[in-house]
């Protein structure tokens, strides 16, 4: 299936990106949402809110469990989330007295949201390895081409001549700025979700606080109150996201503008062309101006759904799974491309 | 995999919808790009640009060409379009002299254009069936309840009692408005592209007009001249997709606040909840306004895509792709899950 | 007052429009809302709804009424509308026993819907017969140098020689299409608010017709039923703002490339800089395509405001009024300038 | 003049912001333009760039001039900046040999973009302890009525009963952590804007560190390399704004929604209604509701706005110019309605 064009079986080689895509598949999801359940039993064990041979029996069953997906499919168009189906199936494979105790004093969105932020520690440490290995590329173009000259152009005109290491430097800077803005990011927003139906984790009585620490330390998550209608934090990674892309975005822009103008820049390598044999096209300085566009659009819709209604908006939280994904794989494409490019260029500006 | 939820084996149960999007596999986009490619030969055979045995090689060759997908994957993260490689294919599959008369005068958007409108046609064609379905939904609902009373609301304020069918009206009247802008846009839109390298045909000579009249013949279309780098019929297409699903973002806004006011509204089946079983979440109708707020947000990118620079614009186009199949989806969706919450709807309004 | 730019002292030189600013003065707004209470008290009373010397007052009062704009500004800032304190002035300014029979039956939506539609039909016919000057002015110009040869583009690479008069068409094509457009919507959109507190006319019983045909004839609107809910016209004039600018973006964007690239058009003039007085900025070719981004980026907004809950939403009604008048601005801007430009353009391409 | 709303002399009452306006005004502009000419002057004069008696002839000019502002106005339509126009005036008020000495080694967007951060000062500072006095005026709501009842409302339905303190942590965690947001970017993005014709400060040589050094002392700025093209932390500001006027909006909703549900909150004000004199409409709740939408939609454009091209980009920036302004006024005057909100909130909740 490819109604988008990161899971396209062939544009997903342009724009998706393999290493990033899986922490997006079903599979991965519902692996994230079991260890969150898994973590839960173990966390109320511990403080005694269910018997440890409950844990036991449920950690065992997550091990080996495989959920029956065309019955969360199913599920999922009636309730709006799987979680209900994937408990009533972890019910079914533990069986006995114990399966009661599974997802004990949580909800729906505990699951999905911790599920999301154990996906995205990864997924975010990816991004941010491959800005840093941009940089890098950046540092050494500078360089080697950085005292070779360009004619600067302002307004679409040419201006005065600089040097090529005084552009590098338009691209450098924001995308170290980027990646002090997603590292800060990492170590404040990467938090447990657990709250419980409406947040207060009310079947937990006294021993919430203690459930909370456990469950954070066990998954490797910030402890943190439960954030179900506080979304500043998302919608702050999907800006950060678009930043990335944006300032890429220019990147590809000057690097396309280059290639039209002519001798400024040489690249080692373009997209070929149906009709024009002769073309060598700046195909990913291209792809790069589209993902900053396509990353920017999806932001509005982001910085929307902060009009999180009361304890739980359905509306706003399934906007927020329809985009935040892509704009993840969109910034992971373009950090790929990015460094991709800068190994292509093979001369940027003139001797001087 | 799922980075994008209408491909999701999950959430495609619910934002997805079976019958739309196989129309944007990259099974169905090859079939598509293939049938132009057999209709070109021939239209260009008939015309006597190229041999009728080539046209009948070519033909004879698509009716049976199986792909290299992976390959094509490959080809497209260098050349950005999927056309070249796909040619390269077909031309090795054809074999022989025949194999240079494949492609004759064309460029890679006349493929891919042509090859978006040849499945536009049929999808929209669903779109269009449901939407007069709804209506008819909601005139029998109107027929049903439209002399209940209701508290109208103004400004999330009770103001005065109105009939239940003054507030259906402000659902079919726009649905039917909608309607017709979609049977417009399906009468006007769905043209052949074809103006090869640069738009120009420059490969045809004279014989430009008798191609593009007999290809637009054999595929269906309208034939119009080449519209490569005027995509306003495009923009105006997310355009009318936006308008359907805001206006039934509205229906789903307006259920949804009846069901959280309590009475005035009986719902036959609601979504379930993993921590309050006695829960009846009006799933769909929640989801009616992600889908609006959705697509309102991608047509900005949709437009943003006008500035669409000089005969071909990668930067552009490719934004288009990311974009147009999951607007088109995300409506299609939208008039599935409109159908379904008005047939679930037991009473609207009250009694006198 | 220079928040933003249109109505900005120095900036509105640019970006704003002296001809159709003055339509969004707070002056030309009371007006209109005047122009409709006037209209209805005579509608009323040739109905016999209300006394014909009510009218008679009415009318006269409305002649001469100067409101108390403080007044409304403080309103405004309590009930969200400026209805109910003009209709307070307007009922001191009549005075007597008369004043009751002054807005007998309507609402603020009724008032102020019906005030924009009696001012976009003079602000659209500024951008049509713009946009119709606009395309006869390129059609001049292909005259011209439509045989001169241009080095076609495509993905930011040289592509084969064309005619100048092709690329004139790929800006002259959608520019007439979104004249039609223009003109399809201005024949049905223009069209009366009348509904009374919630959209019902309940005040008026079997009078209500009569008084909807006979207001809309003396607005010169057409007469439909109440839209107060049903915003998807509103919605689709901002779409068709949108693929104008867009288009012309596409136009502006064109000739800064030229501009840049060098020797392929000659502007007769362009924008001082500061700090290097040998440039020709292409300024107005520039602010194109921000206009374009600019209504590509509000459009989200208006479509989002499809989702206009119940019988009247506060929310989204006030959102059309922050985005509306400032996407006709800038669509009306940029007709301007694109007819400025292509004026300014002394020679499109080269000799064979 | 009234294009948009927040200079409206009517509606600017509700979406405007008395307070904030002024900083956007001409003449605020325009006076924060000549401070950074005259501490130009100031400090090329202190490192011997030019004369002491030019530094002293330029800010005696300065502090009494007055520009013209109808040239000011017909300049920008040429030349798409003020700057030229600005300092041809000033030139001549100062007159003689000392006026060549004016704008020494600048450039426009030196004068814009630090006279932007010039205004952003006092005005950040604004918001900033206006959403100090909204926290604390949640945290005194909290004392108040935090230990009240409420029925959480999850997917619009009732859910379970929580603490009316439990909703307030959900406005005032957001708003707490914008505060941080709002403070970090105030600490590091108030920087100085200086590089010259284009960004490499060409023509001060040697000196170029401690003009800048000077230049942002004396302007109380951040002294940072040039930021022409890299606009980062412009997209980062509005991301804070939209941020800070999404979270509000939030709270506008929730408050909407009870407002609408009847008896869980008691309103001290609301709007009236021109047809219902016994509404209050919950006015600023639904405002503040449009600004999270207006901000959010205009987020898109701001971080579109990022593929600023070469070292200047018309397009790019003039798109900022007609956007960043309306996004602040409107985060001021949601600070300024949730206050009042706050304010007007007599009961939240029941009594146990």
């Amino acid at each position: 299936m490819s109604v988008c064009p990161f899971d396209h079986p062939v544009l997903g080689g342009l724009l998706g990106d393999e290493e990033v895509n899986g922490y997006f598949s079903a599979e991965a999801e519902v692996k994230a949402m079991l260890a969150f359940e898994a973590a839960l039993a173990s966390a109320e064990a511990k403080v005694g809110l269910i018997p440890d041979e409950a844990a036991t029996a449920i950690v065992d069953a997550i091990s080996t469990f495989e959920p029956d997906i065309d019955r969360l499919r199913i599920a999922v168009s009636v309730d709006g989330v799987v979680v209900p189906e994937l408990v009533r199936q972890l019910r079914a494979a533990v069986g006995g007295k114990m399966a009661s105790h599974i997802h004990f004093g949580a909800t729906s969105q505990d699951v999905i949201d911790t599920g999301l932020m154990l996906r995205l520690k990864p997924v975010l440490a990816v991004v941010e390895q491959r800005l840093a290995v941009f940089l890098n590329a950046l540092g050494n173009l500078a360089k080697r081409d950085g005292e070779k000259t360009l004619m600067a152009a302002t307004r679409m005109q040419p201006a005065i001549l600089i040097h090529a290491g005084d552009r590098i430097e338009s691209w450098r800077g924001p995308a170290e700025r980027n990646l002090e803005r997603l590292r800060a990011w990492m170590m404040d927003g990467l938090a447990l979700q657990f709250g419980g139906a409406a947040g207060t984790l009310d079947k937990l009585g006294d021993k919430a606080n203690a459930v909370c620490a456990a469950l954070a330390s066990e998954l490797g998550l910030t402890d943190r109150p439960q954030w179900h209608s506080q979304r500043d934090r998302i919608a702050e990674l999907a800006s950060v996201l678009s930043l990335i892309s944006g300032s890429l975005g220019k990147f590809g822009q000057d690097v396309a503008l280059m290639a039209l103008s002519g001798n400024e820049i040489e690249l080692a390598a373009g997209g070929g062309s149906s009709a024009m044999p002769h073309k060598q096209n700046p195909v990913s300085a291209e792809v790069l101006v589209t993902l900053a566009r396509f990353n920017a659009t999806q932001l509005a819709g982001m910085h929307g759904a902060l009009v999180h209604e009361q304890e739980r908006s359905g509306a706003a939280w399934t906007l927020e799974w329809m985009i935040l994904p892509q704009m993840i794989v969109a910034t992971a494409a373009g950090t790929r491309l990015a460094t991709e490019l800068v190994a292509n260029i093979r001369r940027l500006g003139h001797e001087g």
